[in-house]
């Protein structure tokens, strides 16, 4: 299959699902919308909700009913941008070749509009369009599943272990666990919870943890790789920023040749664990090597 | 009844399950916990927890399968406060006493955990106290009700509204839109859920909705007389604040007099939409005039 093909109409898709969802609960305060959306139409590949569907898709389900989860996941991934790139965090400048949303917005409505983003993800969890398709004790599940893997047990975990450790040499391990906080908990709950809304086994949701697990891995060391080769043009935000805020990341543990090894290893045991799916899953197969050779 | 003692009682039985919660799931950073467990043991009375737990009384319902809510919603106000207090917001540097958790821990962290507090909530939504005693339907209807409250529609909103409105006069109908949103929709559905967890019918819901929007304006009149009137040893925050941050307030465009007769009023009207509930909504009674002759 032709994965930058199948990236390009599945982010379509999300695209004009996010914005219909949005659109229909427009009670909110004009400035508050404007910052939201300001964020949310900044681009980004929307590997997260392309990874639900994929992932429902993978165990035979129809991606109608997990719209709205991989809606949810891109809202709490965008408020996670929006808040990592404030002054008292990362102090961005510049995200996806765009000025940060307190750069136009103020401090003050930026942290607003992610929190208003992480409120709306679980407002639209339970959207009708979900509600109505699958047994009410598998969507409480996954509510449990995503806010665990967003708040202190997850991403915003990660993103303390990431601010404590800038300035400080972290080992290996160290880095994993930041790694697996930060950026692998989410990416592995929207796999994991597309299926689980398509109705998957228990033996599948194992396999897709695990290909989460790896997956999620793999894109954060092509993400560092890409922080010392990519170029401004390509990733829309500064390159080296890692090394001005002394990060440790992989290149800098391991050098660029063995980072490279292992994310391109990590992406095969991903395509192995999921040996027991069909051709169904060749999106899912797809994503992993696309994953590791990105430029953006 | 004496309505002292019973919110006395009722914030230790709120507090004991808010702590015992927090320590269930104690996998995240112990920065992260240091600072979460900073703000909610800040004080504070526990209004919104104790009055959906007087909600389910008052429709016949158990405390029990009512508490995670009910410390959900206190998680979620004491998030809003955290991130209202920082610099880029109301800028406070006292709350309830206490350094406020930005001056403790700095900024970032204090972002954070206000974001790991909102997500904790809906993490205690889902919690097995709550999903084993009541049908999943009405626990999905609650979560949608408490994120539509907090989010872009409702507290989130409300605090753009604030921050929009400093420095500018705001008359009595752009005043009462901001307490809606900022206050009265996080305390009404505190009330609502409560009941609605309890199996409130239709007209019960209807009455205590109302009751709610009453006493939450209630409630912010009162904040603002206080903030003129009240001493800081009682408050434990800066006295005066509204007034240095040229906000509109009822005193400011009412005077004491009026506004004091205006919550009077309101707590007054939220009594008598009680008239369908029997002794069981005492409590209720009792706090709705507790709001406005408190001291804090």
């Amino acid at each position: 299959m032709n994965i930058e093909q199948y990236l390009n109409n599945q982010k379509i898709v999300v695209d004009k699902a996010l914005f219909a969802f949005l659109a229909e609960n427009k009670e909110f305060p004009p400035k508050l919308e404007e910052a939201i959306e300001y964020s949310l139409k900044a681009g980004g590949k929307r590997i997260r909700p392309i990874l639900a569907l994929a992932a429902a898709q993978a165990v035979g389900g129809a991606i109608e009913p997990v719209l709205p989860l991989a809606c949810a996941m891109e809202m709490i991934h965008t408020f996670s941008l929006i808040h990592d790139d404030l002054p008292a965090m990362d102090n961005d400048d510049f995200r996806r070749g765009k000025p940060t949303n307190h750069k136009v917005y103020g401090e003050g409505v930026a942290i607003l509009a992610g929190d208003a983003l992480l409120s709306e993800a679980f407002y639209l969890l339970c959207h009708p369009n979900i509600v109505r398709q699958i047994s009410p004790n598998v969507l409480i599940d996954v509510i449990r599943d995503v806010a665990h893997a967003t708040g202190r047990s997850g991403m915003v975990g990660g993103q303390i272990l990431d601010l404590e450790g800038e300035g400080k040499k972290s080992d290996a391990d160290a880095l994993e666990k930041i790694h697996h906080y930060k950026t692998g908990c989410l990416i592995t709950t929207s796999i994991t919870s597309g299926a689980k809304i398509a109705g998957a086994n228990g033996a599948q949701l194992e396999a897709l943890k695990i290909y989460g697990e790896k997956v999620g891995l793999a894109f954060q060391i092509a993400d560092d790789i890409l922080n010392v080769e990519g170029t401004k043009e390509n990733l829309g935000k500064s390159v080296g920023s890692d090394q001005q805020h002394n990060k440790s990341t992989y290149p800098s543990l391991f050098g660029l040749t063995v980072s490279k090894k292992m994310a391109q290893d990590l992406a095969e045991q991903a395509v192995s664990v999921l040996e027991i799916f069909d051709a169904k899953a060749d999106p899912l197969r797809g994503i992993a090597q696309y994953i590791v050779s990105r430029k953006n």
